[in-house]
Parts: C-alpha cells; structure tokens; sequence
C-alpha cells in the first residue's frame, strides 16, 4: 500500500496520524506540490483531480479525498462506530469539515506559513478569519458536549478535524479562545501511537 | 421524520431527490434562509452550523451536513454499495463535491441566478468559473468509464453530484462540452419516482 503525500499539509498529515494510531504499515511516497508534482500524468492517471493525499492499493487502485481514506482505513477498527446514527455523525463531522473548516483555516494557514503574508494576500488572509472562527465555535459547543466530536470515543472524524485545528495558531486564530478545543488537542495526543505533524 | 431545507437549494433537493427515489415518507419543513431561518436560536440549536438541509429524528436528534443524511437515510437500500472499496469511492465522490465543485458551481448560480449578476460581485462570479470547469472534467472522465461515478450502479455519490450538476449551466458552465455528463443527467431522471428541482 502507498500513501503519496506531503507531512506538511494537514490533508496528508491526517493520513499519517490514522496510519499510526492503527499500526497499518505503508510506504510514504512523498510529493512535492510546488514542483508540480501533483500535475504530472503519472500522478493525475491516479487521481484526476491533482490533489494529495493519494491511497494507492497492491493491486493498483486509487481512492483520493483524506477522509474517504481515513474511513476506508479505519474499517474495522475501533475509529469508526458500529452504530449508524453515530457513524452519520462521523460523517456530519467530516464534510462540516471539509466545507466549513478546511477552507477557511487550512488557507489562512497557508498563506501566512507557507507564503509569508504577502502585502497582496492579506485581504484574502483576513476574508479567512471570520469563517475560521466560526467553524472553531461550532466545535467549541460539541466539545463541551462530549469528550470527542461524534461523542465518547475517538473516531475518524476527530483526525479529520484536528489536522489543521492544532496548528490553527498558525492561520491567525486564537486557540486560548476555545477552551474545550484545547483540551481536546491535549487528549488526542495521549493516544498510544501519536505522532505529530512534524 | 422531519427535514428542514428549501427546495431551490442543490444541497436540500439532493436529500429530497434522495426520499423520494427511496420512497422515504418525512415532512418537509420550509426554512427561509434569506429571511433569517438558518439563524434563530430554534434553528441553532438543531445545527450550530445554521445550514439547511438539516434531519430530525423523531427522538429529537438531528443531523446536518447534506451528503451525510442522505448516507445515513440510504443504508440497506440499493443506493449505497456493499463492497467496502466501492462505498470509499462513494465518499470520495462525496468529500469532492463538497471540496472541489459545490463552491464553484454553486456559489456563481447563486451569484447568477439568485442576485442577478450583480457588477460588483461579477470578479467572484469569474473566479468560480476555471474551478468548476475543472471539476466537471474530472467528472467527465470517470462517466466516460463508468456509467455512475462510483461504478455500474446509481450511488448516493451521483445524487450528490446531481443536485448542483445538472442546473450548471445557471452558473454560466456549458454542459455540451460534457457529453458523458450529459448523458449521465439524462439517465438519472430515467429512475423510478425520480423528481425535479422545481
Ligand atoms: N479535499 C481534498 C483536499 C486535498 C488538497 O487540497 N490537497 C492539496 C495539498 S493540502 C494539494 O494537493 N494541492 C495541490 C493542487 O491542488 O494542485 C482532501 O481532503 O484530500
Ligand atoms: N456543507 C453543507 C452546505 C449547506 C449550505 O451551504 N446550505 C446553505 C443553503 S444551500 C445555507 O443553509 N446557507 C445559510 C447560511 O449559511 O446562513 C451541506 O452540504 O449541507
């Protein structure tokens, strides 16, 4: 099985992290987005889309989307819920994030790390925060609810959401404003097999 | 069952297309949301997101997130595959829509056909137009292989995709550049008690 993928990019990392926590053996074929190596044909014959993360099977393959990978890998595992209901809410949580989280604070981030804030960026970098904010909010009034997203147990949806909440300081956003997120950041790390984005 | 959603809305008619091919018996509950219906505390409570469309059990607990109700409503039906690789390329389908065509398309059919075109919203009209081409290629190429995007049968990936695809050209996209697509739209509406936006 192969993961092509940047450590550096939230998507990927949340990859990664659920490799981890679960012990699936992989090989990381890393690619390097600036260079284009996401627009080559070898890669777009894989995924159409030119995006990373990419899971690659034995037998050739190819499923793209972070968190469509996340829940193939985590089939059977104790990351995914048995019920349906909390299994949709696994799934609430994912494409709230993907919509409503991923776009505002994954590009704040972007633009502040990776490009440095440039003058002609900034309206866009600012035109972030709000929504950011706001997707960290709805987070804070679950998390006071219960000890992980879709409730009592850690599942996939938690790794979806904390790829880029706990480096959100790095898109501007205040994380000392969300307490209940904070400790949730803490408790994710305390899982046996942890590793961080670095 | 109740849903709250607006029918003119991609994101509501795909769960109503969903019902109604399932023959899923709901009240469907009207929210304004240019009237404020997505914003009282009535309204908060039941998604703290304050988007439609939103499920609401008979028990009180509810859902949001559009392409998670209608994963949740389908299970055991024919909608969603057994095979556990098919059901990931179904979300793969899924989290695309959300991440890489529904900003785009949606946004300026929204911009066109809602608010007129508007002169000063016209430069983010045109900003949506390379990535929403862009993800009707990708869908392209998967029809132009498959008769539904997740394979031989109709998924609740192709009703994801309908609900904004098939009303593209409001948002200024020329579906004849998309023959697959084209001829996949047409047979959707050939399912028994499939329905409509309007
Ligand atoms: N919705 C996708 C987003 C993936 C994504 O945006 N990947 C970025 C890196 S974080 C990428 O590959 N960008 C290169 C490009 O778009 O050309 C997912 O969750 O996998
Ligand atoms: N990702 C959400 C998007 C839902 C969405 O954007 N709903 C719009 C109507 S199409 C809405 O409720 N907007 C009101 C608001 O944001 O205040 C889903 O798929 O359900």
């Amino acid at each position: 099985m192969k993961i092509y993928g940047d450590i550096q990019s939230g998507n990927c990392y949340k990859v990664k992290l659920l490799c981890s926590l679960l012990e699936i053996e992989h090989e990381w074929v890393h690619v390097d987005i600036l260079a284009g190596g996401t627009q080559t044909s070898d890669f777009l014959v894989r995924n159409p889309n030119g995006k990373i993360p990419l899971l690659e099977l034995p037998d050739g393959r190819c499923l793209f989307e972070s968190n469509a990978i996340l829940n193939y890998l985590a089939i059977g595992s104790a990351l995914l819920p048995k019920d349906s209901f909390d299994l949709a809410k696994v799934q609430q949580w994912q494409f709230f994030e993907q919509y409503s989280h991923e776009p505002f604070i994954a590009v704040a981030r972007f633009i502040a790390k990776y490009l440095g804030l440039p003058e002609d960026r900034r309206a866009d970098y600012e035109s972030k925060q709000e929504g950011g904010s706001k997707a960290l909010s709805v987070m804070e009034a679950q998390l006071k609810e219960t000890p992980y997203l879709a409730g009592e147990q850690l599942t996939t949806a938690d790794i979806s959401l904390y790829g880029y909440t706990h480096v959100a300081e790095e898109g501007g956003f205040t994380l000392s404003n969300y307490p209940a997120i904070q400790v949730w950041i803490d408790r994710i790390a305390t899982h046996p097999n942890y590793v961080g984005m670095a």
